[in-house]
């Protein structure tokens, strides 16, 4: 791993904008046509060309959630039920309540809160299926109390789903499942076919024309996020221990080859170590391959002259996981302005969050943490404000806000209250 | 207007998707990409261009804030300052806190909440000058604690701001004002320029190049919605005056000529009156070119069977505004399921809370208040999730955190837990 100063790095971290891909673009676009115009009939021919699964229906049945159970073994199931029970209590503190206040002057405000109606969540398939992601999606959605759910994930050439993703949408709840991968079903769940129910919001990971097809169907439905490489961030001082460090990084470096594994110290001691012990732990590792690429192109080891200066990188990276693997890091848990999620202390490294202590998976990346939240229950329920004024309070306004439409030229704004102080004086 | 059925209605009320505009789309790409390239020179070339008006500088200067301040009436500046203070006064009440929670086990988890730090406000210009707007997205954003503020707003032929729009900025405190508009105002706030600093978040309303923009940028960075053509709806029971319903929807439809204007109503004859009304109240209008049009194309009284048909309506609709002129509205309240600001009674007409009440009045579109809520305090922070575990709390939940991981195919993952597990046992 590199090693250097942190202006160094500051260097090296800029951020080119992404609007422009146009070959993208157009295979995407042609995707989301074909689905708009064809329905399940494009789902059938892209499932075949692209999935190379011919498929006589694009929902799971009943029989296939069964011969899933049977594949996994109790232990899993044991497991990502306790999971799930986590995640339920941790998501459980963030469902938020509608509020009224009276005003003096027989004024009523307030903010009331409901659920989206219909969701959609994309799960991958093939390597990367993950039943992690199911109960990380579903389980905020149900909180919230969104009333249909459907999952859609893409089939194997068998035309099979990954059992475990399976057993963890039977251990949710969710009973639609459809067998769609990629741009297609992105359009099919933002316009709707013969089989597939329109929802109102889209979210859930996937490679780059699940995401472009998400940039491209946002307005027309809701979307999680445009998921990008993602990152970690270690801050550590010299209490940190490197085999800890190392362990960490590679834990995300195995994700892919764009995955940032990024170690701030201000030892360099530690610093040394951390490097010995990445090339030591990346021999024995199963996806070697894929985490020494990521350590190669984009692993870095950067040693700052004082703790502030590393939270001031870490605070620019905005990195998707930050562990502080520092001397009380409850205490300096005041200077992290922008990270997805933050782990706390020697024993809390970024595996537990991804699976089970609670918090969501579903993080911002590459950077938008800086205006980015997680997943969360929020993510599924909409405000509408409630303004009720009596007459009396009406009247009282009245003369202020004419005044103000008037000066924007909307007359007919305050004719609406213009006619209301007439009425009462007439 | 058109007087109808509820399922005569219901056949009208599509929604076609809206994800290709080739030449649209080549325009403001355009525009992007000089931005990005040339910078303030591009902004220039642009301003003069589209605007009409050879600038020496894109920043408002504190001479012309004086100015703008000599321009304005008293009257104005009193009736805006009150509209300050209840804007204030309610979004307040939305303000987040970070919360912590210590689970048993020696777990602490939670939730800190932080600010986005560098936003842009879009303000129109032209015919459609609000300082409300620039009121309606400050002071939530100042509320959450953003640290850096900047407006753009396109000027006039003179090179000249509205006065209006810089007096509500000087009230507010914001003194970065930028005099460009359009698709390149975009750019520029999105990637920075010499002048123009680089920022998180964009929002505020504009054109259809301002929009269109805003989609492109999305994922660079944070964007508020992309609005789109505004609509009121009110369900009428007899009780309600049908001068006011008709002046309520003139109120609405004099903004432009896509508005939809739709009342509702369990009573033939008052959807006969409304009619009338409407026709008496239109031609007396300022700007009644405009608000003709939007009734003649957009303008609907459904007769409903019942109260909870108007409502089934008025869901799908999923209106930005949505009057309740009907006994005990309050209690009807709880069928409302989508809308962006709800208006309880025949005393609550739609324009108070566009300047005065203080709920804000930057509300989702076009149906899309079934995914998305007004703009709030919530929108300028973000969430960063807290994981505390202690080694022994840790080492309760390996088992199960390695066998997910392992399940997963991420034996990385698996080893970032064992590294810990051995550790303790060595």
């Amino acid at each position: 791993m590199k090693i250097m100063t942190a202006s160094q790095f500051t260097q090296t971290n800029t951020s080119s904008p992404s609007v422009q891909d146009k070959q993208l673009d157009q295979t995407v676009l042609e995707i989301l046509k074909h689905v708009q115009i064809n329905g399940d009939n494009a789902l059938f021919a892209y499932t075949e060309k692209l999935d190379g699964a011919q498929l006589d229906n694009l929902l799971v049945s009943e029989e296939e959630f069964y011969e899933a159970m049977e594949l996994v073994d109790e232990e899993f199931v044991t497991a990502l039920n306790q999971a799930k029970d986590n995640i339920t209590a941790y998501h459980s503190l963030q469902i938020e309540k509608s509020w009224f206040t009276e005003l003096e002057n027989e004024v009523v405000l307030g903010q009331k809160i409901t659920p989206i109606e219909r969701v959609g969540i994309y799960v991958p398939g093939g390597k990367a299926a993950y039943p992690s992601t199911v109960l990380m999606n579903v389980i905020p959605a149900q909180l919230a109390g969104v009333k249909s759910l459907s999952i859609t994930t893409p089939p194997n050439q068998n035309g099979k789903v990954n059992p475990y993703v399976l057993v963890a949408a039977r251990i949710t709840g969710v009973k639609r499942v459809y067998k769609i991968g990629g741009a297609q079903a992105i359009a099919a769940l933002a316009y709707g076919t013969e089989t597939v129910e329109k929802v109102n919001k889209i979210v859930g990971p996937g490679n780059v024309y699940v995401a472009r097809a998400k940039k491209w169907v946002y307005g027309d439905v809701a979307i999680d996020m445009i998921a990008g490489p993602s990152e970690i961030c270690i801050i550590a001082d010299e209490t940190a221990s490197p085999r800890f460090i190392a362990a960490d990084l590679l834990s995300q470096a195995e994700h892919d080859e764009e995955v940032r594994a990024i170690c701030i110290t201000t030892s360099q001691e530690v610093a040394t170590k951390v490097a010995d012990e990445v090339e030591r732990q990346l021999t024995d590792l199963e996806r070697k391959q894929i985490a020494e690429t990521a350590i190669r192109n984009n692993g870095y080891i950067i040693v700052a002259e004082t703790l502030i200066e590393a939270f001031e990188v870490a605070n620019e990276i905005a990195p998707e996981h930050l562990q502080l693997m520092i001397k009380n890091p409850n205490e300096q848990l005041r200077y992290v302005q922008h990270a997805g999620a933050i782990f706390l202390g020697n024993y809390s490294p970024e595996p537990l969050g991804d699976y089970f202590a609670g918090p969501n998976h579903t993080l911002p990346t590459s950077g938008t943490a800086k205006f980015s939240s997680p997943l969360g229950v929020y993510d599924f329920m909409k405000k509408s404000s409630i303004i009720n004024y009596s007459q009396k309070a009406l009247l009282q306004a009245a003369d202020q806000v004419i005044k103000l439409a008037n000066t924007e030229g909307l007359s007919a704004h305050a004719n609406s209250i213009q006619i209301r102080k007439d009425d009462h004086h007439a």
